[in-house]
């Protein structure tokens, strides 16, 4: 019975939380951590930071203690420190602690909604690169007219090689199929037009050594417009263009929300007809809100490391710790590292 | 009388307009032509491509006759031809011929709505560029929040350089104060963040040079999520980005459309209030729809070459056309000319 017990409670998927990063924190990070743990039974949370910061909030909530616990850390790192030198320096911070976990296999996956840069540095630095990964990209989900799309890379890989873009491809592929659910996902490169002779010199190197990658569902060139309409799962580009999409996709989308808001309130008619659309429209645009979607995994590290939006409120923090599970299940970092071969390269 | 009737003449804006060109051509084309010449006594047209088409049109509507005029052209530029091979074997083209009139000085300005890359190509080739532009980009104009900014470059510079992207700042700025009207407009460059040291090699190499460039007013980086917002009126960037940019505006913009009257229609209730917004909701969506600004210019050239969506109905041609007016006026061209001073480069 105790040794069944032993067994059941090691299957468990640990992951670290930053308790400390984010708007929001610690209030929303420590509620959607608690949300996680009553939801689902297969994980086991650590937050790291100011020990009575987390038990206050904690406090409020009814959970099973066993699947809840704290590390403290008295350190914090802001968004707006070096990310090198802050990972370096703040041995005691939220994210080193908690990226520490990870490393010692303590914890099977760190999530944060604290500076993008110190956990993308602090991953590499202290979690570390499966053996044969040259850069490891992040990889938001993206909402499009059917479903989601996964971006890679939007990470600090600015100047990548074709190399690289390659094994994007493929991990893309792995956490798409795996994680996701979409069985033999499409892949595209972002390009200037469809025709294979288009492209930037990165472009041109890249097509063909995904052409004949046989591992993956490889479609040809993807136009931006056609991004939104789903056209593709996995959106291989490098970190500056991912950037860029991530970026634009919620600006275009925040100002033309604006705009029908403004434009509805108008006059008194369409002021009375949006009370009537509200319900309605709230739904769609929810549908397409970036932040629903949980948070970025960095992939091809010894470990997951999740980047959940700075602006998570307790819903994504709880979506983000979530994809650990299948991402532990699916054994996606194995699959990952026996993925892997080095590419050719010119 | 007579004299100052010929010097009135004299200063009309001469536009060759290449009827063939986009999907509604000729009809719209021909449109849009009437449109302009019957709104502004200052243009002229010069309707290129098959005669007898383009007269059947014309002949549906009036207009002032020394207005407008037919120059036959008997071949057509198709979207899926190679660019340069065509503009290379179609001599009787309607590109080609409209083109040749700018050459010669017969026309100040041309207008297409067809194949892009033939126009760009050929605007090179047989146009030519202004005596040290490096490269002329293609420069839309953007909807924001509250007005329109210049995208600068979507063209087929793909892999630019540092010292284009400093040209392209200095041309985007001269377009935006004479042609749109905006003093001392905002010139920023598309980066992955606001700090100094972000970027790609690209942009770290242009953002010293474009600091140091007493010409423009120059306000740092900016990120795509701000480019809808409206916080820079020229928008600096290499033509992949650009292009990445342009395209995913009209994809998320449109996406995001369907989904909103998609949910306006899911019940009885909503419906009813969608009837009841849909006046300011029309209006406020047709703000934001890219088609609308006209044409999107080609910088640096000996003359002005406007590009107007292959999608273009009147409206568009008839707003490109009159958009080669102040161009004109103002002398866009001279002082373009005047402001390219080869920049120090590595």
């Amino acid at each position: 019975m105790k040794e069944s017990l032993g067994r059941k409670m090691q299957r468990k998927v640990k992951v670290a939380v930053d308790a400390m990063g984010g708007d929001h924190s610690p209030k929303e990070i420590v509620k959607g951590a608690i949300e996680a743990v009553n939801e689902r039974e297969e994980v086991e949370v650590f937050l790291t930071g100011k020990k009575e910061l987390i038990e206050k909030e904690i406090s409020l909530y009814h959970y099973p203690q066993e699947a809840l616990h704290v590390v403290d850390a008295r350190e914090v790192i802001t968004n707006d420190e070096a990310p090198v030198l802050a990972i370096r320096k703040k041995k005691d911070s939220s994210i080193v602690t908690a990226l520490n976990l990870v490393k010692k296999g303590d914890a099977d996956a760190f999530v944060s909604a604290g500076s993008t840069g110190a956990v993308l540095v602090g991953a590499q630095l202290i979690v570390g690169r499966i053996r044969g990964v040259e850069r490891p990209p992040l990889a938001p989900l993206m909402p499009t007219m059917n479903g989601v799309s996964l971006l890679i890379d939007c990470g600090a890989n600015v100047d990548a090689r074709s190399s690289h873009l390659v094994q994007f491809a493929k991990m893309g592929s792995i956490y798409m199929e795996n994680v996701v659910g979409i069985k033999n996902p499409r892949v595209a490169i972002v390009n200037v037009g469809v025709e294979e002779e288009k492209g930037n010199m990165l472009v041109k190197e890249t097509f063909p050594l995904l052409k004949n990658c046989n591992e993956i569902n490889f479609i040809g060139s993807i136009e931006a417009r056609e991004i939104p309409n789903g056209a593709a799962d996995v959106i291989v580009t490098e970190a500056f263009v991912g950037n860029v999409i991530l970026k634009l996709y919620e600006g275009v989308a925040a100002v033309l929300i604006k705009k029908i808001k403004q434009s509805m309130t108008a006059t008194a008619v369409s002021t009375l007809g949006a009370a009537l659309v509200k319900p309605q429209l709230k739904k769609a645009l929810k549908d397409f809100d970036l932040s629903q979607y949980g948070g970025a995994p960095m992939l091809g590290l010894n470990g997951l490391v999740v980047k959940s939006h700075g602006s998570s409120k307790s819903v994504e923090i709880k979506n983000s710790i979530i994809q650990c599970i299948a991402f532990k299940e699916q054994k996606v970092s194995e699959k990952i590292a026996a993925g892997i071969v080095l590419p050719e390269t010119i």
